[in-house]
């Protein structure tokens, strides 16, 4: 393996930004030179690149089989959504009415239509309009609809897959008979949405119920996950809105309920979307790149065959096919690069896009039956024999997944903090992000000073699990609530 | 089992028109009954209710599994396109101008934008203006994209499934090098297709290139796939487009071969879309409703409780929750229907839906350790033992997936016919309906001509593997080839 030596021992960095440098601009780099996504031309619009969807592709895989199971059902609603239905809802209209696209012409000569039709920011009006049909008693309850589409909302800032016109997500509409069935709902997803974070991204997250001011509009309470990002900033990776009846009493969703009386619907939604992307880019990024994780990486394992010459190859080549059938059985996502570059580019490329563990295999390693494994993490060269490769590898990609997580976690560990006075909150972010816990008296006006005095900061979440100590780290009062403070994307 | 007999012998129709009396009628009240799909008030535009969409997911988990495993990606292109990216191919705007959905305005005070935005109806434009900058070298190639979304085309016609303002579809766009790469990536497209129509759907399809006339707007040459419905007419299930260099001349789609010169790329296009649902209920369907092929059954066996107390549920819950989970681990979609309504009204509401497999329960079959199976088709009672239950319905839906087909293969075989003049033609087609199979010479004259006075009647595909023999069925000039007529949804 001697040579490739030299390559190995530099960083692979090449042409993109460092992370200390410019975190932005690190973000953009890698997110474009990993081939994941670019923007489109079209104004705002990105086209999601091969290797960007497939991990999309996996996420999504993994929501639809958790909501499935707890019989959720995908359906699709139009696309369109007439005016009159979208300003039905002052709070809706409110929210969304400045981001709307509007389709106000079709056909051969661009006729103005009657009524212009928006392109849906959320489906949540058209499904509440249409939802009506098909409820009329308890019996029809609950109604647990779910759509994978695209949506559009003319954003004026953007960020590939943070902030776009048009980004990928799954809506979750759900209508029930009884309050606490909608409130456990809302729990059971966001539940999920947990696990997805963790359990698949490698994202901590804290979890719990947004402030009066934060919560969604219309809902009577939104649930949050929030992970934290490289650069400090929190991110909210999930959304999950318990609605009370106040969505169906806009839309007029009633059911007869065991006493055959007339009742309006309790309801919830809920949201993940392409930016959880984004999201895992900058919670395990470095200087050399991207680091997926293997639960949602499209290439867990890449093989990058070593050899000089045609007979080299040939019998590299013969080695390899050996044993990777192996690992297609084993359902281990893999690929030989037979790319004709150098291997030291070709470490660099797959540092870049992040996979997890590369096999260099050269005709030496053939003889000994064996291949050298690095991981993406530690960079450490290790040699592995052939033999019960699949298992190795997948127990490989397990502890990556897991050290991806807890270096993740110590991450967050060493970035939150404990602090009681606004003083300390606003001397804390001049200098550093992370997550700041406060006690927080309940009352909106702190939170609006401490937003106005600490740069921007939000609370994220408020913890109702813990009882709340001491006093507002505002205004002196008794605290209510024990909340998370950060500035966010 | 008594107690279920008189509803047994009923054919269980309900409120379905029937469809001899109207099959028009007959279609859309079984896709609206079967709950698969309603119109969505917006005009036009259909929602699809789970129990359709599933059948599309299952469609698309096949045919993504097969482009994937030879070497396509799924990208995400944008929604919307510059009006000026449209209009650049003139067979392009010819073809999709007068159906295009325009966005004119957005934002808070609904500015107009400076430029419209087309709602794609399809993207390749956008597809080929994006590629581009990822296609540089010979080594860039081919470029096998592909991508699951919903298209708005203007219909001023509609039909749930076959034409609506929106539908959902595959598109996928390809690039390569050489002509022959191209020609052989349309085949091998068409291909899958075949086997989505015929291995899935249960579907019997002629295959082979179009006329000139019916060809794809800028293409070459177009392949399809044609199946039979249950009232005569036939419907394009699947398309796929070699566009030899038209396609990146326009678009300017170009990289440097291995002698280093600049050469336009050769391009492909296919899809497939929702339209395959509507398929499946137009070959199969019968009187009482949908008949479900299984391999895309959202359910394939409906399990029946019947008992007329307390202690019967129980006695009759326990014995199928002794078995049902050996259902699940054989991967078999099935449901156990407690909901509170009479057994002879569920079995109606299952037929209607088309669910392959029945199992009706009772008490005593819960001592004899033994199911009643009923199987859509053939409407016969089986005893079937619980022991090793998991393969016998394994095996039995392998059967009536293979029996699906042979039925619709045998009433394509009675509705197929070898005619040899157009006054034949016109005789034909003012009594029935089928394909018709003819000599012709490939004079569009001829194909024109027949159009006209065979009531509207096409030629569905060109058999190009059998040696035309005699004169042209219009011209009577020698045959140049066989091809299949036939009036077309």
């Amino acid at each position: 393996m001697k040579e490739t030596t030299i390559e190995e021992q530099q960083d692979f960095v090449k042409d993109i930004t460092k992370m200390s440098d410019d975190f932005d601009r690190w973000y953009t780099d890698v997110v474009r030179k990993a081939e994941m996504a670019d923007w489109s031309g079209v104004r705002g619009m990105m086209v999601v690149r091969p290797y960007g969807w497939a991990m999309w592709e996996n996420i999504t895989r993994a929501f639809d089989d958790m909501i499935k199971e707890s019989g959720h059902e995908n359906w699709a609603f139009p696309l369109l959504i007439p005016q009159e239905l979208l300003v039905k809802e002052a709070a809706h209209i409110e929210g969304f009415g400045p981001e709307v696209a509007w389709v106000t012409k079709a056909g051969a000569a661009m006729e103005e239509l009657e009524e212009p039709l928006a392109v849906r920011p959320t489906s949540e009006t058209i499904i509440g309009h249409l939802i009506r049909r098909y409820i009329q008693s308890h019996r029809d309850l609950p109604k647990l609809t779910n759509q994978w589409n695209s949506v559009v909302r003319w954003e004026m800032r953007s960020r590939l897959f943070l902030r776009s016109r048009e980004f990928w997500w799954q809506e979750g509409h759900t209508f029930h008979a009884s309050a606490q069935e909608a409130i456990d709902e809302a729990e059971l997803i966001l539940g999920y949405y947990r696990s997805i974070a963790e359990d698949w991204l490698a994202v901590p997250v804290f979890s719990g119920k947004k402030s009066r001011a934060e919560t969604f509009p219309g809902a009577e309470h939104t649930l949050t996950l929030e992970g934290l990002m490289r650069d400090g900033m929190a991110l909210q990776m999930g959304t999950s809105h318990y609605f009370g009846q106040n969505f169906a009493r806009a839309y007029d969703i009633s059911f007869s309920n065991k006493d055959n009386e007339k009742e309006l619907c309790y309801s919830t939604s809920w949201g993940i979307s392409t930016r959880l992307v984004g999201a895992l880019v900058m919670a395990h990024g470095d200087d050399s790149g991207l680091v997926v994780p293997p639960r949602v990486a499209p290439i867990q394992v890449v093989i990058v065959p070593i050899y000089r010459d045609a007979d080299g190859r040939a019998k590299v080549e013969a080695f390899i096919g050996g044993w990777t059938p192996e690992l297609k059985a084993a359902g281990i996502r893999h690929r030989v690069d037979w790319r004709d570059e150098r291997p030291g580019d070709k470490y660099a490329h797959w540092e870049l896009k992040g996979v997890p563990l590369r096999l260099n295999v050269g005709a030496r390693d053939a003889d000994a039956a064996q291949v050298e494994m690095v991981d993406r993490l530690s960079r450490q060269r290790v040699s592995v024999p052939v033999s019960g490769i699949a298992q190795r590898l997948r127990d490989e990609l397990d502890a990556f997944q897991k050290k991806l997580f807890d270096r993740a976690h110590e991450f967050r560990k060493e970035n939150t903090y404990e602090l009681s006075t606004l003083d300390e909150v606003v001397a804390h972010f001049k200098e550093r992000g992370g997550f700041v816990w406060v006690p927080w008296s309940g009352d909106a006006e702190c939170e609006e000073r401490a937003k106005a005095e600490a740069g921007g900061v939000t609370i994220r979440t408020l913890d109702d699990e813990e009882k709340p100590s001491g006093e507002c780290f505002v205004c002196g009062k008794p605290a209510k609530h024990r909340v998370s403070l950060a500035k966010a994307y």
